[in-house]
């Protein structure tokens, strides 16, 4: 079976069983698994066949409405609720996920449990997808201006440059930075998207352009070192990415290069926008220096995962015996350098007044 | 056999065969050839087993001397010459060590052409040491500056960033960028290198990284996207790139993703500085925008060659079918953003004025 339209990552069955992508298997093999149990959803986030924040939340909160099915009682629904985050003790998003449901069905008689939790967990969904959908109006809607202000409307092709995968893999519809590309419709040009590889984990090279080629979006794979150049050569129209955590001050910190894309895109006049779920702001963080940098390990860069010629996979090493690696996982773009972090309220400042002012919070002064 | 101290590229036996390393194999086999023919060497030149402008100009001009052994008219001189040539047509290194050659051996009788061609080509080779070893003198008393300019001089490390491969592999000894590094004891302090990936044909994780450690330089592999952050964070006290032409203004063409780490060195102000042999300096370019920048075929992009765990070789694909791939090979660096151009015969600002002075030329005005 296939997904729906506009694809989603996460779908449901007509016999109520979860149906997702194994994204390890991803580009080369699509491969949907379904998931029928808490083990199942479990499995799928501890063997990261699911990434992305929004992706491994809705997983988790099906897991724990699986798991209800069959054993509704307080133990049961704590131990549950203790197994799935132990699939991935540090995603934030899964805890969340899991809290929401646990609170949501924990005042109900256990009877009515298990289905409040799969009503739950669908809601988690619909509203990853509605912020989505907005934040993609909006930068549908700026990317439109961008073009009409672009001089001689010649019918050329918008070129947005994106880094990482802040795409549909990582949500349940849509994503955030791709979202716009998802609603072509509503921007006023044709248009094309230079896709960052995105070393070293290649969420780029991999992620990005295989589900921009699943939809028949027009894009283009180049190397991260390439940006700067296209940027001088007038080859940029808007850089848009994602974001991982957004300090009060509007300091992003997202996947490791975007800084160097920022700088550029600042050096030659190319907005630059982040996608940015008001959910990522993280007000605890005065700003981006605040933010730890997660250094994660060096073999992701000393070895590369592939298809051989013979279809199947393989890894090769790529960086000698005894040289050693450093490999961060994210780095900061100073608020200064961002045209607009885009919410789905809206888009907006990159400042701390903007942010104050977006959340309804007192700003710092 | 092992290659003579400080390590050479390139070197003779003690039966005039000309030896040299297998860089196709690095960095996980280190194999010496052996050249003593004609053959070998455009053989050597076609399938990439020596790379690097100086490198492949000896190799050739080694090869019209072994090819005068057996026929030293004027016909076959010219044969050979142009055997050579098309061994790797673009190179205009190639093409400029044949003319030399040629040109020193078309005036002398048949009998005397073997052993002039030889000395020439062996003159070629001392050359390039002697440039590249002033250069990297030049570069370590820059690097000792900064060290002595450090606030507190408690010992730690000056780290210095690279990316590419300019390093002793591309020329028969020393190298350009990399030069300083062999001469570590003209450093004021201890050094550690950052070494870009440098995709996509990651000449730094696998060429650099291997140089370094034979030489037992400390040196740790970064993917390119991590540069910024370890700028932003006070860990990089310099830059060191080599040039592939440098213009008449000072605008730098190198490996692509060069420019990125220069603006990144501009925010942070870290001195950054290119290793420039005169002989790169092109004053028919007159600015960056004169230089052609090749577009490179996008398999070396969407595939990527390494070591499988049974330490044989082998390709994969990173990038899914039908997804399109830009490469270009270069980019270009605006004069503004150099520290200096660091030549054999000093170090220079990168500025029209200073360019022509050196070569004592008149400037453009």
């Amino acid at each position: 079976m296939t997904p729906p339209t506009p694809p989603r990552t996460l779908w449901l069955d007509d016999r109520s069983r979860v149906m997702t992508l194994d994204q390890t298997r991803l580009p080369f093999e699509q491969i949907v698994i379904e998931l029928d149990s808490q083990a199942a959803c479990g499995h799928a986030i501890r063997t990261m066949q699911v990434r992305g924040a929004p992706l491994i939340g809705a997983v988790g909160a099906y897991g724990l409405a699986f798991a209800l099915r069959s054993d509704s009682s307080d133990l049961g629904l704590q131990k549950a609720f203790e197994a799935l985050l132990a699939s991935r003790p540090t995603a934030v998003n899964l805890r969340w996920a899991l809290t929401r449901v646990a609170d949501r069905v924990r005042v109900l008689a256990p009877h009515e449990r298990a289905q409040a939790a799969w009503d739950e967990a669908g809601v988690i969904c619909e509203e990853d997808v509605t912020c989505n959908r907005a934040i993609g109006v909006e930068l549908a809607a700026l990317l439109s201006g961008i073009a009409q202000r672009r001089e001689g409307a010649d019918g050329r092709a918008l070129d947005v440059l994106t880094h990482c995968n802040a795409g549909r893999l990582a949500t349940i519809a849509y994503g955030t930075a791709l979202a716009p590309f998802y609603l072509l419709e509503r921007i006023s040009a044709p248009v094309h998207v230079w896709v960052d590889e995105t070393r070293p984990r290649n969420q780029g090279a991999s992620l990005t352009a295989w589900e921009l080629g699943q939809s028949g979006v027009a894009h283009t794979v180049i190397a991260d070192n390439a940006g700067g150049l296209l940027m001088m050569q007038g080859r940029v129209d808007a850089v848009i990415v994602g974001c991982d955590r957004v300090a009060a001050n509007g300091d992003v910190a997202n996947k490791v290069g975007t800084y160097l894309k920022a700088l550029a895109a600042r050096a030659h006049g190319v907005p630059f926008y982040v996608a940015c779920p008001t959910s990522t702001i993280d007000l605890q963080a005065r700003d981006g220096e605040a933010i730890e940098i997660e250094a994660r390990d060096g073999r992701e860069l000393s070895h590369v995962a592939g298809r051989l010629a013979d279809g199947s996979r393989a890894e090769v090493q790529l960086v000698p015996d005894g040289s050693a690696t450093f490999n961060p996982a994210f780095d900061v773009t100073p608020a200064a350098l961002v045209t607009a972090l885009v919410t789905e309220r809206g888009a907006i400042p990159a400042s701390g007044a903007a942010i104050a002012r977006l959340l309804n919070t007192r700003g710092q002064g």
